[in-house]
C-alpha cells in the first residue's frame, strides 16, 4: 500500500468507492474485494432508463469528464440524464496495485493480476445492476481506453444500451498501437527504481515516468500541434516549458504499476474474442446506434483504423472530430473541441 | 577507440577513408584529422560535369545506396554518372566518437564535439573539390538526414549543382521531429551501460539500443505497415519476430555515440541559419531544379511538412512517394518503391 496523494478527493473531487466483492478475472486471477471509484451526476428517473455510462482512459479518471464534458451546457446534461462515471480497474482510484490493502493485500504491487477490458465491462455491468438497479443504458461513451470499454459493452451486452459513442479508440487494438504501448511500458521497466514493481514510492520511478511523458509528447499530439506551437495558447513559453510544466507533472505523479496494469489491458483490447477472432462477426452483433468518433490528427488511434471498424458496425456513423491536438484532444483544451463533441453526442442522443 | 566490426569493409564493401585534414566546426569544436568514408561508382568525365553526390542518413551508410539505389538499371546510373557517396561525420565509418584514434584521440567517445549538418556539407564540398576536382554537381540526393544535407547544399552553395532531390527530409527540422529524436537519445542515455559515453563496447548499451529499435518500430514505419503485416513479405512469422530479427539487430550492432552525434545534428538541421531565421528567404536562394520527395506514410517527416517547404522553393516540384513502409521505405524493400524513385530521379535528371 502506497499513499499516493494524487489519487485522492483533493485531486478528484467527489467520488465513492463501491465494492462489488470478490471478482474473478478472465485471465484467471482474482480481486478479493473489487472496489470501483464511481461518480454520478443528475438523478436516475423512476423508469431507470435515463442512465449514461462514462468509461475512463489510460492515465485518466472521471475528473476530466467533470471538468470538461458533463454539465447543463453539454450533451452529457445532468438535468436530463443520470450520468455514471466508473473508473477502470487499476487506474489508481479503483482497486489498483498500489492501493491493494486489507483483503486485497495479497495482490498488492507486483502481485496484481492481469485485467482485461472485458473484466472492466463485467464489473461495471454488475455495479450498475446491483448498486443502482440499472439494467438498460441510454448511452455508453468513453475516449481512448474508454472507447475500448465502450466497444466491449456494445459487443458483449448488445441489448443493454440504446446508443454508443467510442471516441478516439478501437474495438480491436492494432499492432502499431500495441507497439506504442509497449514503448510506454519500457520507459517504466527500464528505470532501476521500478524494481520489478516493488518500489516504495512513485517518486523512485520519476525518470521512467518522465521518459514516458516525452513519448506522449511525440505520439499523443500531432506534428501540427508542435509546428503551430499550440502550447502557447496554454500559456507556455517554449515546447520545453510545456513538457516540463504540463506532460511531465501529469505523468510523474501517477503510479507506475497502475499505468502498467492499464497498458496491458489497452494492448489486449479485442471484441473479436467473443467470436473466435472474427471482428466483422463481433461488430455485427451490435444493436445500438453508434457514432464512431476518431480525432482527425490522432497518431495511434487514427481515423483510418476507426473508419474500418465503423464500416463493420450495422447501425453506425463515422463522426470525425477535428483537433490539431491529436489523441490528447481528449483533454478538451481546444475551444473548438467540446462544441464538436456536444454536437455529435447531442445528435446521437436525439436519435 | 572501440573496434566495432559493423563498421568495416565486411559489412560495407569497398570504400576509401579520405582525410580533409584539420576541420573546424560551426559549434566551435575541431576534428584534428577529419576522415570521410567515400564510395564512388562510374567515371568522372573530362569536363567534370557528370558528378552526383549522395549523402547518408541516421544509422545509414553508403551501403544501402549500393544495395538498392545505384546501378545500370537505376536513374543513379554509373554508366552515365560519376556517383560519389560521402558518409556523414559521426556515422561510424567517417570520423566518429568510437573510431577517433591517432590525431583524433583527444575527441574520442564522450569528448567528441558537436557537429552540424553545415559542417558535413562544408566537408563534402572541400573533399569533392580537393580530392576529385569537382566544383559543379549534376545532382545532390539523399534521404532523411541525407535530405537535410541536400537542402543545406542547395541553400549554402546555390550555384554549385544543377539539380537537387531531398527524399523524406526537411530543410528546417520540425519541433515534433526534434522531440522524436530526443526520445531516441533517451533510450541510450537511460542505459547505465552507456556510462556518459564511456562504455567499452556497444554491447554494454544493448538494452538502450534495443529500446531505440522499438521506437523505430512505432515511428519508422506506418500504422498500415503493421496492420497489413507487411513484415510477412520480409519472411518473418510475427511482429515480434520482425522486431527481434530485423530492427533489433539493425540497431544493436551500431555505436551509441555515433547515433547520438548524428541525432544532435538531425535535431539542429536548419537552412534558415543562413538568413537570420527566415526560412522563406533561405529556400528562396535555391537556384537548382528541385524535386521534393516525401513518403506518403512518413510519421516524422510527413508530406505536409515537406510540401510547405516545397512551396517556398522557386524551381521545384512536389513528388510524393507512395510506400506503406513509411519513413523506412527508404530501405527500398517494397517492390513498388525503387520504380517510383527511379521515375522521379530519372525525370529530374532529364530536365
Amino acid at each position: 500500500m502506497i499513499d499516493n496523494p494524487f489519487y485522492s478527493h483533493e485531486h478528484h473531487g467527489d467520488y465513492e468507492l463501491i465494492s462489488i466483492g470478490r471478482f474473478e478475472l478472465e485471465e484467471g486471477g482474482v480481486i478479493p474485494d473489487c472496489r470501483l471509484a464511481v461518480t454520478t451526476w443528475g438523478e436516475l428517473n423512476a423508469a431507470k432508463d435515463n442512465a449514461i455510462l462514462i468509461t475512463t482512459w489510460y492515465s485518466g479518471t472521471h475528473q476530466i469528464w467533470r471538468d470538461a464534458y458533463v454539465g447543463p451546457d453539454h450533451a452529457l446534461n445532468p438535468e436530463k440524464y443520470f450520468i455514471v462515471a466508473i473508473n477502470q480497474i487499476g487506474n489508481g482510484l479503483s482497486t489498483s496495485p498500489h492501493n491493494a490493502d486489507g483483503a486485497n493485500a495479497e495482490i498488492a504491487m507486483s502481485r496484481f493480476p492481469k485485467v482485461r477490458i472485458g473484466d472492466d465491462v463485467r464489473a461495471q455491468e454488475q455495479l450498475l445492476r446491483e448498486h443502482f438497479g440499472i439494467e438498460q443504458l441510454e448511452l455508453v461513451v468513453g475516449g481512448s481506453m474508454g472507447a475500448q470499454q465502450t466497444w466491449e459493452w456494445l459487443v458483449r451486452f448488445p441489448d443493454r444500451m440504446r446508443l454508443g459513442a467510442p471516441i478516439a479508440g478501437t474495438a480491436q487494438n492494432t499492432p502499431h498501437d500495441w507497439l506504442y504501448t509497449e514503448t510506454l511500458n519500457e520507459q517504466i521497466w527500464s528505470d532501476p527504481g521500478w524494481n520489478g514493481g516493488e518500489y516504495a514510492s512513485n517518486a523512485e520511478v520519476v525518470d521512467g515516468l518522465t521518459r514516458q511523458a516525452h513519448l506522449w509528447g511525440v505520439m499523443g499530439f500531432s506534428t501540427e500541434f508542435w509546428k503551430q506551437e499550440v502550447w502557447r495558447a496554454l500559456e507556455f513559453e517554449s515546447k520545453e516549458a510545456f513538457l516540463a510544466g504540463f506532460l511531465e507533472p501529469y505523468f510523474t505523479v501517477m503510479d507506475p504499476n497502475a499505468l502498467l496494469t492499464c497498458a496491458w489491458k489497452w494492448q489486449h483490447g479485442d471484441v473479436a474474442r467473443h467470436t473466435g477472432g472474427d471482428l466483422a462477426a463481433a461488430l455485427g452483433r451490435i444493436q445500438a446506434k453508434v457514432f464512431v468518433m476518431p480525432i482527425d490528427e490522432d497518431m495511434f488511434f487514427p481515423p483510418r483504423d476507426c473508419a474500418a471498424e465503423q464500416a463493420l458496425t450495422p447501425n453506425s456513423e463515422l463522426r470525425v472530430v477535428e483537433d490539431v491536438l491529436g489523441h490528447l484532444g481528449l483533454f478538451a483544451v481546444a475551444p473548438t473541441y467540446m462544441p464538436q463533441i456536444d454536437r455529435h453526442l447531442g445528435e446521437l442522443l436525439a436519435t
